[in-house]
This record gives structure tokens, sequence and C-alpha cells, in this order.
């Protein structure tokens, strides 16, 4: 396989083109999403043996970030890809995720996701040697235009969360085009319903189960490092667009005492603040994704003070991109200017998808956990979201 | 004429209902404008013995303030009603201003603005007893709809600004519908096109003509505060949705150890920091109301340290609501949560208004300004925007 | 009486002289208690019918943030005796207060604090007709040196917290000379420890007691907003002193493109920007001063709702001027210098007594009661610190 | 030699048990700095060659890290023992820098600087074959108890700076004990004295002399990564001295609704804050650190684009590390509390250090540089300062 980061670049600069007009449009971006599917990014994370590019993660989230900088949707539901293959790997049997792996290589399989575990009204009952999925779940990036669904449900006698990998045109799902939201626009992450879902043991992923080893609770892990990445991409994208915007503008501000904008003190120190911030968020996040790397090698050895170390550091860069991204989208237009607002050039889009993404799951908690870690010792508890 | 600020609260929570389909639509809200003028609003600022209602200043910029909290557009063209008026006052004759006033009054005039000083492309030309203008203006709010314009363009000879008030209907004017932008949508703020617009000489304002006298300097001030006006206008509704929103969600975030996210520590702080930095922007800008309508009062005898002092207080609300105001906007989110996010509550308008007005003239050199009073005793150089 | 406003700043001047020395050996400030006994000011809060100059609370306000202005341990132990004396008229009776305020006017007394209710070592005991008080007291600002003392201990029965007011010099009373801190060095603000002192029963302060009732709630309000006011005074002592030594400053940074250093752009634009967080916390302060002066004019009548709004009020204050306060101490230098920060010059004195005295109690919950106030109409519940 | 950074951490651990104390007595750190001469640390930049450590870069910063950790006066000395020796390696001949350096390594020799060259007032004239130093330089770090001196003077004749280095008992030299400031008070930053002091031609640096080749120009680079390091270091112990004082305090706050202070959420909440601030930090100036590292490696092959990213790189470590120290140092109080003021634990030296060495050189002009490089890919410019 080629240079993955220039497939990703390639890939950027054709969705980058049309992300102003389709942010505006919202729905399902097709045409980007099959461009993704034909360049073979969606098997990055696939050993070569299973016919995937075998990509460590830290070349992984790497693209995550750079389809981010031009599209904060198609960064997320990318980035989503590798966290859904990897829940099969986690939560399921070795059996389980060569299967599904191999066939998402040959098939091009685009994953979408209906797992939040926060909301409690899908459930699954037994009905036979079978199951029955039933219910809804809210918050389903990626679940339109789907081949794979990751789904996850309320076991209907124990009341615990069970999680299986289902084909996304199995008889009764249907992901509903209800997304419509500030940021984040053509994720789909709107509400998939099932209704009498036929589920097959096979598909369930209960060896170890969901969260079920050590090694298992890396899932939430690679999912909050890879909100990272789309924060931190989306950032870079937005600090890059006002670079573009402001090497343009002309004639500085009548009063500033210089002649051309481009030498307002003001204007270049903005620049220089956000651009450190944004090189402490890189530095933040990649020492991330290497620790991340490091675990994940370490398979079922892991245990839980790696584990712990690994969640910490990813904490980490999640607090820090959250942080700059909102600065950065925010003062970007300091620099710009006002002409920058026109809606031609879309540039309120960084801000809206960031501040729409980094709601996912409250920042305040893992600055709480952090900083427990800090004074206690007391390593952040394995959940979904930590 | 019944208070002005229940007229004021009345207009703004009808404007209310239809601001996230509005700020959507974007053009001209002619329903909305129509009932400014049917309110008498209009002529808030124009003297009883001229059929209006005789307001302070702290009372206009109190009604702005309410009507941006529901829709920041509606509230900068309201704003700039008062604005173009105190224009004809300051720069043009007694005789001038009783006229336009009179009636602006009797006919519920709305005015729109074309002035912008720093767009140097229309040019006003001697033709026998009367001139002919031409050319073109950008930002030119409220111009769309408007029934006087007051317009600027350089003296074909001279090189100098003139400043003019003429009917929006005559013959050659032309205000494009071309205001696309990220925020304060239905401002109009696009461009007018000027072919061979006649103007008569008794509508050009030039006795003492544009910032031609201390009394004079003080119409870039009524533009500052209105700008701050509607700045912690457009923040105060930004907060009091986020309160609305917040009140209504459920459950608290699963590992905050409490019950109800309205117990929720870092919300309840983050509604705390935000509530105190309004506050702190509402007296500021309050202050600078009463600074600036005791400078109004003085008339022909305001010395230029005293307009100085007045552009010190008012250049301190500026600041001060565009730091509060971008933070509010955007930290509102971490209260409200992800589902706030939804296209439906259009919770983005806020930040979007408010980032895209705050844009005006750059909030640095305002601070520079100000820094430089307080360390040199300089005053602020009276310009169009300081 | 002369204006109090003129002697508190002739004794500023006089402070500011020999701050940086009496910082630097910490102690009882001795000279310049008595200046303050001989200034009248001690009894600026005392009507006039018993002696002293009736003055507002809004006057008293501006009183302590000049003497802060010049040394933040006379701001505050100023600013304490007006808040003992004022405990004594909400805690105790009308008779009380008349002779102990009396008693002040007449003799310049200076009351002292060892009334520290988080402490609870200090026992008192009935003894015949009498009481006996035992044990200790920390953080007791101005004991030394002080004329009378305000205390409190729980009752030995009761557990109840009781508060009285007795003389300083009082047999079994010891005001350790053991405060050596980082900042606030000459407030004797150390330990005070009781062997078996005598305290008579119209020593006691029963009628209506300590929060006894809405109005002597007001009693923690005047100690918060008595902190606001010295928080606010030392900020704005800092910028002062700031500005003092950048204008004597000469050559700018090499690279700058400026000759002067007063023309720095950087420098222009953080003296600005300090100078408006303070001109904010100035009117917050100010009115939660206006506030608090109506409130307690209501005496009697005051209603739990408007004891809230002004809770609310002070809050605000408290919050504003810590943040501000900690900002302007901090960045100061960035405009003044390395040369600064020579010891001579002792400009690190305003962030260490703003430092410490922020620490009074914790700020965050500030907030908080804010936040909860504002989200859910709750007013902050009345304690001894809100 | 055994492992520098154990060595590092031993020395730390002795100098903090006394850091409290030398703060308050300021003056030279005669055992400290005796400590460090015996440790071997003072040759750890030396070739093995030359007698020394033969450490990298990378180490040796982290080394002024350690130190610096628990005290900032030693940690700035000592980093700049390297920064001197490195001077005469880039602006000497590699004949002068073994001498000196072997020299160095044997006697276990300490470096002082006296080069300020912001400072104009010391002059070389020609004597014969010889040279004559006369005059005076301020801000001399180390100088005093130092063994060899860097100084710098201008060419009496051309007016161009000469750098050379001396040993520091040459007669006629007098390093003055004039150091007396707010902060790094062990530092010794006072002025130098130079009466007739001879200099010998050889011991001039002027192959290729001061900034005289590309090389040459990282030797202020290095000066700004030592600085960065040190700030991190002071940050890094505020931040476990707070932690260490916070762990031992016991009730939580009354207000808070939790039994002990370390699980108040408010903070945790600022633990975890500072704790990411710092996390980023760290990565910058470690990247920073591995950059400077490569570009060392190069040589006189070293190219100015390659010298530019290494400024860039360092510049971003310089800012950040500023920024989040003086944050740190400032809100460690608001975990640690009130009694966390007391002058026993000396809390407040962290932010004296800091606030004292920050200002070294305005940082507003490292983010103007950066800024000036992102946005239009210019460079910063080599100077003493960048």
């Amino acid at each position: 396989m080629p240079d993955p980061l220039a497939i990703a670049s390639n890939l950027a600069a054709d969705f980058e083109t049309t992300a102003v007009a389709r942010d505006r449009e919202g729905g399902t971006p097709k045409r980007e999403r099959d461009a993704l599917r034909a360049s073979g990014l969606l098997a990055l994370s696939i050993p070569a043996s299973l016919g995937g590019a075998g990509a460590e993660w830290s070349t992984i989230f790497r693209t995550v970030r750079i389809i981010a900088r031009a599209d904060g949707s198609l960064g997320h539901v990318y980035g989503f890809q590798h966290l859904l293959l990897a829940t099969v790997r986690l939560f399921g049997t070795t059996a389980q995720y060569e299967s599904l792996a191999r066939g998402t290589a040959e098939r091009h399989a685009f994953w979408g996701n209906a797992l939040n575990p926060l909301d409690d009204r899908a459930i699954l009952s037994r009905d036979g040697d079978d199951f029955v999925l039933h219910g809804e779940k809210s918050f389903c990036s990626g679940a339109r235009d789907a081949d794979v669904l990751v789904v996850s449900a309320l076991d209907a006698n124990t009341r615990k969360l069970v999680v299986g990998a289902i084909p996304a045109n199995r008889a009764g799902i249907r992901a509903r085009d209800d997304w419509d939201n500030m940021g984040q626009r053509q994720t789909d992450s709107g509400s998939v319903l099932f209704e009498d879902v036929r589920v097959h043991p096979h598909e369930l992923l209960t060896q170890p189960g969901p969260l079920g080893s050590t090694f298992a609770t890396l899932r939430p892990l690679i999912a909050q490092l890879t909100l990272a990445n789309v924060y931190l991409g989306i950032a870079e994208g937005a600090l890059e667009a006002a670079r573009r915007v402001t090497r343009e503008r002309g004639k500085a501000w009548f009063a500033s005492g210089v002649e051309r904008a481009i030498d307002d003190p003001y204007i270049l120190g903005i620049f220089g603040e956000l651009y450190v911030e944004l090189e402490a968020a890189r530095h933040v996040t990649d020492a991330a994704g290497s620790a991340f790397e490091r675990a994940w090698a370490r398979g079922d050895d892991l245990t839980a003070d790696e584990r712990g170390a690994v969640a910490v550091s990813i904490a980490a860069a999640k607090v820090t991109t959250t942080r700059v991204g909102l600065e950065v989208t925010t003062r970007m237009f300091d620099t710009a200017g006002a002409r920058a607002t026109t809606a031609r050039l879309g540039l309120d889009r960084f801000w809206r998808n960031l501040r729409t993404h980094t709601l996912h799951d409250p920042v305040d908690y893992k600055r709480r956990d952090l900083g427990r870690w800090f004074l206690t010792d007391v390593l952040p508890a394995p959940s979904f979201y930590s």
C-alpha cells in the first residue's frame, strides 16, 4: 500500500474543495465516503495477513487528523472506522475479528456506530437460538451508508450491556436521517431504530465482552484519542485557513502605524500565540498516540497500571485539544478580519464542528480524573468514556 | 409614549420566536422591521417637540440591548437607527436635524447606513447647483428596506469625506442583496451601488461636517457604544438560553456523583463564572452609557478632555463586552450539553452573531489606545472608530 | 470631620513610603496604626450622635480601597475595624452598640478580630454569673495592638457559636506574634490564646446573636465586600506602580521597531487590557457597595430575598476582584521589565498580598453559589462566608 | 560517570531542604555550588575525550530541569554553565574550546556570565599585544564564586561586540554583591566591574566570533532553551509542592458537600488543569530539546533553515513554559489553601523565581517572531535573544 499519509492528504485536498457546501447541506457525504472506501484507508488498521495495511496506531491517528483538517465530519466517521474494528478485536474473539476484518478489507466496508452506552432504550432478547434486538439508539455516528454496525443493547434478563456487530442492511434496522445539528453536520449522528432485528449468537462480542478485560478497556481510550485527533485536525485546519485569508489581506488597519496587515503587531502576536498552543496540542496528542501504541502491543499482558498511565496521557490530549481548539477557532477571526465572515468561506464551520464534537463527554470530568490521579494516585476508572 | 423598555421587551419576545428560522434564511426581516416602525421606538431619540419620545441615551441603549438579546441582527439595525439620526444632529445644522427628525417621527422612517469611511469608492461631484453621487459602498447595514440613507463619499475635488442624508428611494440607488455571512445574517450589511444619484446641497451635512467639532466627534462614540450594547445583549441572550436548556436537562453525567444535572458542581461553576463576567460587562457598559449621556448634554460646550474621558469609558465597554461575549457564547455549551447542538435550537447563532459583529474594528487597537492613555495620558484620537 | 477620602489619601501617601520596608519586616505597624487612630477614620462608621463621622458604607469602602492601594495589610485591618463594629451592631443590642461605639470614638479604639468560626478550639463556660473563655483561635487579624477584641467560642454546653466583644487587655488574653506569612505580613493574622479569660454576660452579643436575624446576616457580606475592596485596592496600587516604573523606562526592546518603551505596542496592549479589567472590577465593586448600603438602610425590615440579592452582588465583586487582581499583579511585570524585580521596589508585594488574602475562603464556592442561584433561583445560604 | 539524572536528583533533594532559607538570605549558595562542582555535573557537556561526561543536550537539559524543580536559582546558574562552555565551542576555535573544556573538567570549574550584550558600558581597547577591558556589565548571573567568566565588551575602535573567556580572579575584576531582587535570589545576577582588566588575544573568541556562523547562532538558542527548562522545572516543583501540601489537608471546605479536601471537585479540577498544562509544556520543551540536539550534531553543516526551524521550536517552548509557569505558580494556592501561605513553606518562591526569570527578554516578541514566521515564512532573525 502506498503511504497512508499521502493518501489521506490527497483525500483531504479533495474533501476541502466541497467542505463549505457540504457543511451547509448536511446529510450523508456519499461521494466522500465512497472515496474513503476506494482509498483503502478503511483497512488501515487491519493486519496485512487479513488483507489490510497493517498500519501502526500512530499512523492511523495521523490520517484521522489529516482528514479532519479538511472536514471534521469525515475525520470523525473515518476515525470511528478504526475504533469500531478495534471494538471487535477487544470485545470479541480472535475468530470474530479475523472474519470481520477480512471481510472489511475485501469489501471496503464502512463501519457505523449504534453503541451509545448511555442510551438504554435498545433491548436484546432471546428468541430460540437467536436473539432479537428492539428499540432505539441516539448519537449513532456514521450509521447511515454503513456496511456493518456495532450495536449495543441491554440484555432483557440481566440488564447488562451487550455489544454486537451486524450487517447494516439487516432487516428491521433503520438509520434515520434526523441529524441536523450546528456542527459535524455530515456525521449522520442521529438515531437508529431497531424493529425486531435478528441477531445471531456469533455476532455478539462476549469473549471477553464489553470492557471485559484490561486489554478490552483500551476501547474507550481509542475513542477518546480519536476525538483528540479530530479536534486537533479541525484546529489545524482552522489556523491554516486563517493564514491563507490573512495573507491575502492588503492594507493594515488605518491606526496601526504599519502598511500591510501582515506586519500588524497584534495580528502577528495572535498567530504566534495560536501556533504555540497548537504545537503544544500536537505534541501532547502525539505522545498519547505513542503511549497508546505501546499499550496496544502489550495485548492481554497489559496491566491495569499500564492502562491507567495511557488513560492519563490520552485524557491530557483530550483536555488540551479541546481548550486549544476552541481558542483557535474563535480567535482566528481576529487575524482574518471582518470580510472573512462571508458565508462563501464558511470559516465558522471550524468552531461549529469543534464546539459540537467537544461536547461528546464533559471535559471537566477529564480534568477531575486527572486531578484525582495526580493528587491521590488513583487512576481513572475504566468506563466507556475514560 | 408607554415605557420604551416594555415596548422593546414585547418586541424582543416576538422576535425571539422566529430568530432561529430567520437566522437560517438571512435576508431582510421585513415583518420585524415593520414591527419596529409600528412600535414608535424608531423615534425614541427624537425630542417630543419634534414628535418623538425624547428618551435619554441610557434608555435608548437599554432598548438596543433588549432587542439584541433576542436577535443580534435586529439589535444592530435598530441601534444604528439612533446613531444615524444622531449623525445628522452632530454633523449637520439644527434645521437639517429638525426637518429630518420630524419627518422620521411622522413617517416611522427607518434609517440605513451607507457611510463606511474606509471604503473610498463612492465619489461626489458637482453638477450645476446639485451634486452627483457615483460608486459603491460596502458594509451598509440596514440599507435594504430603509427609508432614509446616510451616505458618505469622497469629494471629487478635495478627496475629503462628505456625508449626506438622502431618501433611500432616490433614483440610482441600489442596495444589493449580497450580504450572506456567517453571522448577523439579517442586517443586510452588503453593498450599495450609486449610479449618478442626485444629491441636493441641503442634504449634505457640512455644518460642522463629519467630526467637524468636538461635539461632532461623539458620533463614533455612539457607534462604539451601540456595538457594546449589541454585544452585551447577544451575550445575555446566550446565557439565558443556556439556562433554559440546562434547567431542562435531567440526569447528571454518570460519573459526577450527583443525581441531577443542575447540581453538577462544574456546571454550576461555569454558570457562576459566566454570570460574573456578564455582570461586570453590564456595569462597565452602563457606566459608559451614563458618561455618554452627560457628554451629550454638554453639546457644543463639550471639551476635548471630556470627550476623551467618555471615549475611554466606551472603549472599556467595547473591550469588555467583546471578551465576555466570546467567552459566554462558547462556554454556554459546556452547561447545555451535546443535545443542545441541535439545529432546532440554533444556539450557535449567538457565537456567530457576536464573532461577526466584534470584527467591526479590531479590539486590539482599543486596548492599545486605552493603554497609551493610561500610561502616557494621551487621549484616544477621534476618528470614525474611536 | 474633613473629607474622609482626603484623610485616607493622605494616610495612604504616608504609608506607601514605608510599605516595602514594612513588608519585609512583618510584625505590627504600630506607627501606622496610631496614625489611623489619630486620623479619626476608625470612627468613620459610627453615627455622629455617638461621636463618629456617620459616613455611608460606600464612603467607608472607598477609604478601605485607598488605604489598600498603598498597603494591603493596613487596608485589611482598617477595613476590619468597620466590620467588627458592625458585628456589634448586627449581633448585639442597640445599647451594646451605642456603648461600645461611643467608647471607640472617644478613645480612638482599634478593634481586633478573634472570631474565626471554623476554628472550634475556644470554649466558653459558665462560671457563676460570668463566663470563662479558654482555648485558642487562628487567623486573628489585627489582634495585636488592638483595644477591643471580637471573640467567638463554642458554648461548652450547647456547642453553639457565641460571639462577644471584650477589652483586648483583659487578663488571660495573649495575641501571639506568630504571623509570618508570604503576604499581608503586617496584619498580625496569627493566633490568640485565651487562658481562663473572664467574660461578662453583657459582653456577649446574643440579641439577636450571630447571624440571628436576616439583618444580622449582613455581617458576612460586610466581610466579603471588605475583602473585595482590599483586593481591588491592591490591584489598583499594583497597576499604578507599574505605570510609574514603565514611564521611567527609556529605550524600547531592541527588536520592537519603536524607539521608546512607552510606544511598545505590546506594553500598551497589556496596560489597556489590565486597565479595562480593573475598570470592570471597580464598577462591580462599587455597585455591590451601593447595593449593600441600601440593604443596610433597611435594618430589621430587610427580607431574605433582598439580602440574597446583595449577597449575589457582593459575591460577584469578590470573584471579579480576585481574578482581576491576580492577573494585574502578575502581568504588571511584563510592562515594567526585568529591572523592576529589584527588591528595592518590592513590586512582588502586590501579588503576595493579594494571593495570600484571596485564600480567605475559596472563590470557587462563590462561583458555585452564584451559578446555583442563576440556574435555579436558590439564593446563597447565609453563613459566615456567604 | 553514573547516571547524570540520578546525580541531579540527589543534588536536588539536598538543595530543596534549604531552598526556603536560602531564598530568604539571597547571596551566593557557596555550599550548593561546591556540591555541583563535586558532583561532576559541571562537565556534563564536555566530551569524554576532554575529561567530561559527554552527555547529549537532551540529558543536559533534563538535569537543568531537575535542579530547577528544587531551586530556581541553582537551576539557572547550573544551566548557564553549559551555555557558557558552549559559547566557547561556538564562538571560538576548537583549540580554545579543548583547552578550556579540559581545564574545566579537571578543576571542576564553575563558569560565570558577564556578557549582557544590551549593556554597552564595557569597552575593550588595544594595549600593546594585549587588550584592556574597562567598564561594567549588568545582569551577570553566577559571576560571584565563578572560576571562569565569559565577558563581552564593545571594541573601542569598531564598536562591535567582542566576547572572551577569562579567569574570574583576573586582577581588576569585581563581581559585586548587588543582586537583591524579588526572585532568583541566589543567582548573583548583579553587576561586574572591570577596572583595566588585562585580556590576552587567545582569550578572545573571534573565530568565528559572536554569532559569527550559522552554527554559532545556536548560542542564543541554548540560552533560550535553558530558560525554558528552568521555567518548566520551577513550575514542576511548584505543582509537586502543592500536591504535598494539599494531601495533608484534612477536612474539605464546610460548604463543599464532601468530607475530605482531596475529594473537593474544584481542587481536583484545578490539579487536573494544571497537570495538563505542565504536561503540554513538558512535551513542547522535550521536542525542542531533541530538535536542538539534532541541529547541534550538524555542526558547521547547519543551514539557516535548519537553524530557523529549531529557533521556532525553542521559541514555542519558551512561550509555553512562561505562560504555564505563571499559571501554575499562582493557581497552586487555590488547592493548597490559606495555611499554605506560611513563610515556613515559602511557596511564594516559585512565583517570584519564575516571574523574575521570565522577564529575561519579552515573551511578546517571541510570539511576534513565531507569528511572523507562521504567517509569512520569515524565520526568526538570529540575535542574542532569538
